[in-house]
């Protein structure tokens, strides 16, 4: 016995730290307990959940401070919600229904026990929102924060729908506004007037960027609409769409005056210098859906979107034989649309 | 178009630096590809996989440098062996069978791609070699290197193996030998002259270390013979022993001399300042599996290890009403036995 462990442990809590296994208990108070398809849940070595008949869904995403976040910008509790939307995002982008989660997470010593309890409040929550449960993980010191979530999801036999999928004259289609998401970071990092931030357009690209929803059903609905290839917007139209080609083996022609700008980036390009349609083809993290359809199908698609979630469905243009991306101006010009978006690697 | 982009591109490829999907491409090429059970392997924003009707097993480990690693005393295959293993032990540990995993990977700008591939390639070995298939994953730049794996398996229904079965009066169980790992760190930070290095007393530790294995045959074994509760020595014995004797609500008490401490801890520890039996109950990194059995089957336990795996079960103490554990020394005398190891947040 070390006649200083006691009074170190108590100086350790006085500044919000805690052992591993003391952080550890807490954490479990916030993870899910024993629910439907969770036999077994944090507290082992692993979580022991149901798998069905179906096909799994596996998919993980990774946020690293500076790189996906600013701890200066956004709130624990967010940053967990999104940690958990961006992965819920890939298995509505199979048509999946996502099951279970688990989360590896690194933080520097300094970070207090309150903000790591604070980011998996988050998760807990959006969890709960996308019936999922979260089940376990691993914790570890770092120079920065990462956040690591894995989701495993199900869905029928047959029913998920991939990226490669495309034929040539299918429409392509995408759900809600685009660049909303980028606005938002754009508009965080401005600092403009509090009387600004208030106002519901900056809500709006707010909420995009800090708090994003996954589109979980309708990703289900398109999928039964008979969507041939699908894949979610995290990385930006252009980029993503150029992947979802490169995987059918075709092109596409996208109508710039069709792509579904978020209405809020107009009142931003009034007071920052943001291009709107730059950001709706390349600004990532709008977690919307990508998918393409028969064109006899489109507006089957886009009135049961409408009608079940409320959500809008734009018809951006057609796949093409060939490769690449040929971006059409409103006046019919032609030019080729860059594959542009967020490269962890590439120069910017 | 960026006339300056070209040159930008050749001079990446010249540094060894590739844009995400270029990296992206080349890491396809290591991930496994259709197999039993892979519907969907990478490309998508999501691995379809096939589950059976029994109980899936998720787990998640992370690995973070100058914390679980030091980039230059591992190499890169190594380190994603490790990174898999460490995974495959948990779901050993449930006596479970490991089926597919995902990795989420950050690392610095200044990384060579072919070092991210030495490590995807280690990854794909050690998939490999446990009947695995690396589905996916994730990839971002990072200020350090973050492995983060998570691994899905299957068990049959009841038949899992949780920390929380034990009861007094039982034995309790390690497979293996321990401290070795712990002993490999010290022995490739140590030094020491070259020719110590090629002995085969320090080529066993730096193995134990740096290409741990996972016991997945081993947990299966005892989960049949009737282990009531199991778990892995990733942290070290002493407090992987509270943790499992917490979950059970029991206490449990070790024979010293009975702890399976690796042989060549004993030379290590002529030329280094090691304590052996030290390394044994805190080292961590063992990949050994804890068990607590009843007395009548541990003979059976021990014989059928030694029969199919060559692996030695020693059995090195008992569970007891109450709590904590107590460590007996070879002359009786009995003290607490402290729940050291390792902890990433707590003082050391």
């Amino acid at each position: 016995m070390n006649p200083a462990e006691p009074g170190e442990r108590d100086a350790r809590a006085e500044r919000g730290r805690f052992s591993e296994d003391e952080l550890l208990a807490a954490i479990r108070k916030v993870l899910s307990g024993p629910g439907p398809g969770v036999v077994a849940g944090p507290g082992d070595d692993a979580a022991l959940v149901e798998v069905g008949s179906g096909h799994g869904v596996l998919t993980t995403d990774v946020l690293v401070e500076g790189v996906h976040f600013e701890r200066s910008l956004t709130s624990a509790r967010d940053l967990g919600s999104k940690a958990i939307v961006a992965n819920v995002s890939d298995v509505a982008a199979m048509g999946g229904s996502p099951r279970y989660a688990v989360v590896s997470l690194a933080f520097p010593r300094d970070v207090e026990a309150a903000w790591v309890m604070e980011l998996y409040g988050g998760m807990r929550a959006a969890c709960d929102e996308y019936a999922l449960s979260l089940v376990g993980g691993d914790l570890s010191a770092g120079a920065e924060v990462v956040v690591s979530v894995t989701v495993m999801g199900e869905v029928a036999r047959g029913k998920a729908v991939f990226r490669s999928g495309a034929s040539a004259s299918e429409r392509v289609v995408v759900t809600g506004v685009l660049g909303a998401a980028a606005g938002g970071l754009a508009l965080a990092r401005a600092r403009l007037p509090s009387g600004v931030l208030g106002s519901d357009w900056a809500r709006e690209l707010l909420d995009a960027q800090f708090r994003p929803v996954a589109r979980v059903g309708e990703g289900q609905t398109l999928a039964q609409v008979g969507a041939t290839a699908m894949m979610d917007v995290s990385d930006g139209l252009a980029i993503d769409l150029s992947r979802l080609c490169a995987e059918s083996g075709v092109g596409a022609r996208v109508d710039l005056a069709r792509v579904p700008v978020a209405p809020a980036l107009r009142e931003l390009a009034a007071v920052a210098p943001v291009d709107p349609l730059g950001l709706a083809l390349s600004g990532g993290e709008d977690y919307e859906l990508l998918a393409t359809l028969d064109h006899h199908v489109v507006e089957r698609a886009r009135s049961r979107l409408e009608e079940r979630f409320g959500v809008p469905l734009a018809d951006i243009g057609e796949i093409t034989e060939g490769e690449g991306l040929v971006a059409v101006g409103a006046d019919g010009t032609e030019r080729p649309l860059e594959p542009k978006g967020w490269d962890h690697f590439g120069s910017r």
